[in-house]
């Protein structure tokens, strides 16, 4: 039997994603599902989520027109940091059930009737994109994936760096420190949930007109990376502020990490930098090589946009099940 | 003929060391000399200081009865970025004559009659605790070296990382940002240098009493690492302030460079640390480890001082040369 096919899965806190795809990353087919179910009874049962997840990719293979059997393995992206050979999600703090762990690899791997590989999302992100997308000339790569949190992973010389407690890439837990100040966390300044915060407590004490109308428009109060778009383009001066000390903070990063590591590019995605786009791009590029220490060659450093959008995670389970399963 | 011998070189701001070891890292034989030359009308000749390392070197042979022909490669560790494979020291701005670069591999091999290899003084050193010294256990090391400045390096997968544009390691060029401040580089607090800086300042402003008796004793107006510890000894609290925020900002860099590598081993060395010991350690120790995101297996990340002393930088120019002409 022709088993040429791979499926790749990325749990979302929101949605679930799956898609089957070539090796060459031809997506046949996609499917997507909520990742909590409707009835909140279940939803601390994690063996309900499991089987989502499946039904999810069982979706995906019935609109491709395959079975199982077509399916060499399946690459998953996990929300939480993951023991890659056991399949182990250590924690994922998102979801109700998860949140002490989950043999996520062998449950789905016996639900599916597939080898099933399982990786922590922001590392499948990263590969799907240094596979599939705006890295793949380049074989060292950091990631930056700005969204609720500030997300990180590294691909050194092609590979993943997982670190030896599946600890690597957290960089969102970077630490901003200032002589006398207490440390913080730099996704605390630079993620869209950090400045979301700052714009809800502005229009709380009625320091940003802007953005209150523009959610009185929406009728919802979420301040998503769409809001801060349209605030940023009416002028207003909060949310100005806000998305410029993230810029700052996201250059600082990027010249520390290459004064540190030197790797050949940065790939900067999720939420609000997809939203923002160049704008919000080119001033951290010409800062973070303003601000890097060896100048020699300084403008080959890469500072470039994810290109995959929402297929990053499910191209990146397809790698990740490639790069596994290579004999 | 046996050549069963390796040269290891230690260009220093202040001096040069040479050593002859057997691959094992067993010194027979050292040699010393000032780094400046007595002539001051030859320091700013970059061919100069080349020989003045070449005749440290031939003294080391000398000693230890030796002739060239019995030495396999010369591995050099210098004050600056430097291009493996060409040899090339791209600049030194310690050392006059050197600052816009210089071809220190060619000309050494040619001036000794050998292969000669040439890194970087932080990744020598760093290869000469993780060959034959404090972390020889361990693959994935980073070395942070506290001196005039704070150098480091960084070993993954037992090779030394250095980046593609030799830049790799420079981790005292890691910035401290804080929103609203200009950034400024970490070895602006968490070096010798910096430490000194505050206490002479202190001292010319009379806040420093302490200092100053210490200073008056010497004779001398230099503030050593040794004037630090005796001065902390002493309880001076200026000093004991500059100290914990070099430790606070030391224990920050750890934690913050874990949660993105997740290596195994820190080895802590340099003129500082050497001095003040286990008691500027254990605090750095402690703090750096309460503040790692991932707390799995956490009391396993190592936080070692490095154990070779003044020996780090020729054993590591050893084991450089052993690693470059392996064959």
């Amino acid at each position: 039997m022709n088993t040429a096919y791979y499926i790749g899965i990325d749990i979302g806190g929101t949605k679930i994603l799956a898609a089957v795809a070539t090796p060459e990353g031809r997506i046949l087919a996609r499917a997507k599902r909520k990742t909590l179910p409707p009835d909140p009874a279940r939803a601390a049962d994690p063996l309900a989520l499991a089987q989502r997840i499946a039904q999810t990719a069982q979706d995906a293979l019935a609109k491709a027109g395959l079975d199982a059997g077509a399916i060499r393995a399946a690459g998953v992206g996990a929300p939480g940091p993951t023991n890659i050979h056991t399949g182990r999600v250590l924690n994922a703090v998102n979801l109700p059930g998860w949140q002490e762990g989950f043999d996520l690899g062998p449950v789905l791997s016996e639900m599916l009737g597939l080898p099933v590989l399982v990786d922590n999302d922001v590392n499948v992100g990263l590969l799907g994109e240094a596979t599939y997308g705006a890295t793949r000339d380049f074989d060292d790569v950091v990631g930056l994936f700005v969204g609720t949190g500030l997300g990180g992973a590294i691909l050194l010389g092609g590979r993943l760096r997982r670190g030896f407690r599946w600890g690597a890439g957290e960089v969102g837990h970077t630490y901003l420190y200032w002589p006398g100040k207490k440390p913080r966390e730099i996704e605390k300044v630079a993620s869209r949930g950090a400045i979301s915060k700052k714009l809800a407590k502005a229009v709380r004490q009625g320091k940003s007109p802007i953005v209150a109308e523009l959610l009185a428009q929406r009728k919802d109060d979420r301040i998503t990376s769409g809001v801060i778009r349209r605030a940023l383009a009416a002028g207003d001066p909060v949310t100005r502020k806000a998305v410029a000390q993230a810029q700052e903070a996201l250059a600082v990063l990027i010249a520390s990490i290459t004064n540190f590591l030197d790797p050949q590019a940065f790939v900067l995605g999720g939420g609000l930098v997809e939203s923002l786009g160049e704008p919000f791009l080119e001033p951290i590029r010409e800062r973070a090589r303003a601000l890097m220490f060896v100048r020699e060659r300084v403008e080959e450093v890469q500072i470039l946009p994810a290109s995959l959008g929402d297929d990053a995670g499910v191209l990146g389970g397809v790698a990740l099940a490639i790069e596994q399963t290579r004999p």
